[in-house]
């Protein structure tokens, strides 16, 4: 059975030795959904329309965000990413806004926590830019999609 | 009909000028919640028996998150917190581990964006020290609880 | 004859002594210019019809880089800003971009530092997304255009 | 021609995908100008005399800025940097102080934002430290001097 | 028998709830020492003397130190200070260089933190910056003096 | 006889250049202590029994502490820790608490700062939870331990 690798023998919270581990092309993309009243949705397409960018500003936010995980989560290890990427998605039907992060490295450890950190900071921001609208706005639907790279190999979510 | 307050007639983002707003008292009380399976579930709740805290560890991260949040939100007005606690609820039934953040203040403009992220980096903190186990976690119904203080008063999210 | 202030009398830097002092209104603004080919000044100007919205990433980075005065900038104390606004001016005959950004607070001490700080990253960030296309930019004409508020009171710059 | 490079196919702000690069020593050397009343000069210099020591305040926040870049642009890449070092020239007859720093790393990018971003925290540490005697001062002639190494090679700034 | 605060009642940690303490002034001194090899602190000196001013670096990564505070302690309240020195004493019998910090802040917690992070954070940089040196430097006696303001009052530590 | 490296031959401060070096394994561990009273040292005692465990949340800040070294000590290089581990060794007779900091990392400098600062914030962290209890607490006999890699090689502090 897996045991948490972020504790020693006496249970005590460590930064895990990954100095032996080779340095190998890493890849994680991770997801997540705001959820919103009809009115809001309404007011960040028109501001993909022009004004009022809402989602230009949150990538920016979440692609920062991204290369702030080792100083948020206290555990992580510092990674130099090689690249951070977020999409959005708008789904008309549920009224809401799905993120997309895709995070890269060559690196001892994996990403999957930048992509994860891209895709809540990317959230939180679009909360604050429309919560004078909407403050009822819910976040879900937040996971790890896939990764690839380390000794762990790929991991690619179970479709629901 | 509301405004997008982030923006000025041009469209253009700016964090909203609140100089002539009073300096009140502020609260707010966001949570979230993160799934897993039930193997992983049962690792936490062994860890606050001694060994291997994972939830003391996302307490901690959660705190410091939410006086990062004016750092990691674009357009947040920084604010000197007055309290900020997280609680945590194990549901035996859904195998998930619920977080509530509680923040206060003294200030010109609410504590809703810090109670959030304090939320999103304490689930964040869980899912990392618990993903060697499983990657499948799932983190949702993030969402603000209530508020209360300043112009636009009390908002109690209603029950679902 | 004025003195530094940010030395004591042996000569050493220290953060300057504002306890006894009010807190009053302030403001500041500053503005600054980044001059580029026309080729790459046509390019920003496309970007602002749509697509590569180079000055909508600049605005976002210069807010988030005032918000950061304090930690940048040794002897500077922390205010919490209670407005942030950045905008642009497109100077065809030259060929450059100007920058203005605006600051205001409640508090001991004035806020030129944060928008001088806000407008170094802003033009920092404009020569970043265009130096693929243009790496003889050049920042410049990078000042104080006034201030209100504190003992000193009214400062406005001279029309050169 | 060449393309702005920090937008995708649709135009979305991304921190462009450096994985597949190869690491390369680079170096990058930017320059730029704070010029100030007559007064205000000699206090500077009499400060390099002994007492009050501007520039060696100055040189230690720009080290420490250059090594902040990645956290304040926000497409640009986390670099360990192998060196920063920043030289001052004072110029009698314009009373200005010209700082140049020069910074190195072996890596997938270029380090020309880290120099420039050196000299800009230098330049508005100076401004900080001697806005007292002087709230006219003004920083100019900010641009990269010269950078080699990476697949664009070598650049040399020309002379006007 | 005082309590330790930093915890709830179910032995949670938590950052206090300062929200009903009033605002007064507050002040607060610490002190600690580095001690090193003859030849080590004789080159201190000399450093005073012109050449490489090891302690006025020191001074001003003290200052930056004491401003990141509650960056650093989880469960630390951000206070805007008002004042923050630190001088030094060579002390020639041990080999050794004394620092005292002095910060200042009106707020609702003291800055005992502060003062303290304030002597740690230089007696770290003079250790680096020495190291070359002498490897075998040895910090202690790192103590607050005295605080007042607050509800607590004055403290003063005793003399050994 | 040595010299110290952080400066150039003008006294300048500067970060030294080791873009030559190679990047070999590197370990270091430090050490420190901090004291108090007899009461304070009993609750300490109780916190790892189950409720309130000071050591706990200071072992994270310490973590998070060490990955934060280049920000705070001016002219350390940023280096991508690969383990970080703090331990804690109560010692009864003199109501003190002992706290040991092991770094690794690959890299082309040491990581003899990160273990002195995981040290540093660790106690403060002490201090800032016992405080209530005891403002009287202090902090001693903070040094490197063992040292090994890079071209200086091995060090150990000898027995006092």
């Amino acid at each position: 059975m897996s045991e948490f690798t972020h504790f020693n023998r006496q249970g005590e919270a460590i930064m895990v030795d990954v100095s032996a581990k080779a340095e190998t092309a890493r890849e994680a993309v991770a997801e997540g959904r705001i959820s919103m009243s009809r009115e809001c949705f309404e007011k960040i397409k028109e501001g993909e329309m022009g004004k009022g960018d809402v989602l230009g500003v949150a990538r920016v936010a979440g692609i920062m965000g991204a290369k702030k995980t080792s100083e948020l989560i206290p555990l992580c290890h510092l990674l130099n990413l090689t690249k951070v990427e977020i999409r959005f998605a708008l789904e008309e039907e549920t009224a809401s806004v799905r993120a997309v992060c895709t995070v890269r490295t060559t690196g001892k450890t994996g990403v999957e926590m930048e992509a994860l950190t891209g895709v809540q900071i990317t959230l939180l921001t679009i909360y604050d830019m429309c919560k004078a609208v909407d403050k009822g706005m819910e976040m879900s639907d937040i996971h790890l999609c896939r990764k690839s790279g380390g000794k762990s190999g790929e991991f690619v979510r179970k479709a629901e």
